[in-house]
């Protein structure tokens, strides 16, 4: 006998949230892309687009909020229809961060246009972007499609974007002791680098609560880590 | 006539929820402050339980998590009651990370034990550290006290952080650039002057959800914003 599904007012609900997370969710993408590209090809426009843009990221977390507090009050789910709602507030909290830590990116690009530019180190920066940007798209299709393989898969990719950003913490180190005239420039650029890390992690603990959301459990194996740099005290 | 309040089993279940958020808030003030006097002391025992004592805040807000799920699937709430519960959630999740916060800062410290102080910072540190954990104590007073008054104030707190975080955001730059032995511990300590900065910013989110709890609008005029340093690119 094929899987019936009886249609619910509860699902009519579901199915707006989630196309509201959806939504979200290719704003950041965007917005994680875009505060990347604006630095590597000196656009100051697109970064202003990035800072501005914020908006409709936080009005869409807003909304969300909104509708499921209102389908909460009004369906009074349970179990786990209750687990999937709280969940959804979970990971539009996280979009949001996601949003802010790209809006702070385009913030420094339009301050990093006028200084000489650190080899090599904007490429690697999109680079970390590009994967950040996959990495959610891939954990925002796990939610839709309830593939905890794939948000499996996430949580592993973490460790490369950590990888990338310990190269860079100390390219920069190397960069600054060099040349103390590039420690304004790198110290902007390090930051960008730590925001685009950050953005990694949010996104893995996305992916956890997709994990959850599918089999009842967190994921219990430790998370793969790989950002070393907060114990680092040489340079070889 | 006085004010009658009928004691239900949501306010049983909201007052258990309570409790365990004010256990919760006092483990991560504890955090906060002990990361700091680590490294003023050179402790590394401390800071190692600062790191260990992370734990704790995570299983609390997982409980948190559990009971406000539970609360919510058993008496139903609507309006005022399922609001308050869902804000508890988001305080919760605050505190967890201003407890990672805390735990990073206290990672850096057994790293920095072993290098030359650099001038002045380590103070500036503990007292940015003391302004975020009075911001939160009041928090957690305006919380359980409905106290909107309380909340605003923490508000405006946050300019003071965000003062003493460029202030020292600038002295770093100053100590890199006169020699580039200070560049690895500068780096350190920068990290923990913008960690305790990002708790400043989560302490004050907090305070705004408990103006929206008491409220019921969030504040509408602009959050004073101090930190200027994404923008600075001379030192003078």
């Amino acid at each position: 006998m094929p899987n019936q599904h009886i249609s619910s007012a509860y699902d009519r609900d579901l199915d707006g949230i989630t196309t509201l997370i959806m939504k979200m969710g290719g704003l950041v993408e965007e917005a994680i892309l875009h505060a990347t590209q604006g630095l590597v090809t000196r656009d100051v426009e697109l970064a202003e687009r990035v800072r501005a843009g914020d908006k409709a990221i936080d009005a869409l977390e807003f909304q969300i909020n909104e509708e499921a507090a209102r389908t909460i009050a009004l369906r009074a789910p349970v179990g786990r229809d209750l687990r999937v709602l709280l969940t959804v507030l979970r990971l539009a909290a996280s979009l949001e961060r996601i949003g802010d830590y790209a809006k702070n990116m385009a913030k420094r690009t339009s301050v990093l246009v006028d200084m000489p530019p650190i080899q090599g180190a904007e490429a690697s920066l999109r680079r970390m972007a590009r994967e950040v940007q996959g990495m959610l798209r891939d954990t925002l299709d796990a939610y839709t499609r309830s593939d905890v393989a794939l948000a499996e898969d996430v949580r592993q990719h973490d460790q490369d974007v950590d990888q990338m950003y310990n190269a860079l913490f100390r390219e920069f180190l190397t960069h600054m002791m060099e040349d103390p005239r590039n420690i304004t420039a790198c110290m902007h650029l390090h930051f960008m680098a730590k925001n685009i890390e950050r953005m990694g992690d949010l996104t893995t603990n996305m992916a956890e609560q997709v994990i959850y959301l599918s089999t009842g459990t967190m994921p219990d194996d430790p998370r793969p880590k790989s950002d070393t740099t907060s114990t680092l005290t040489t340079l070889n």
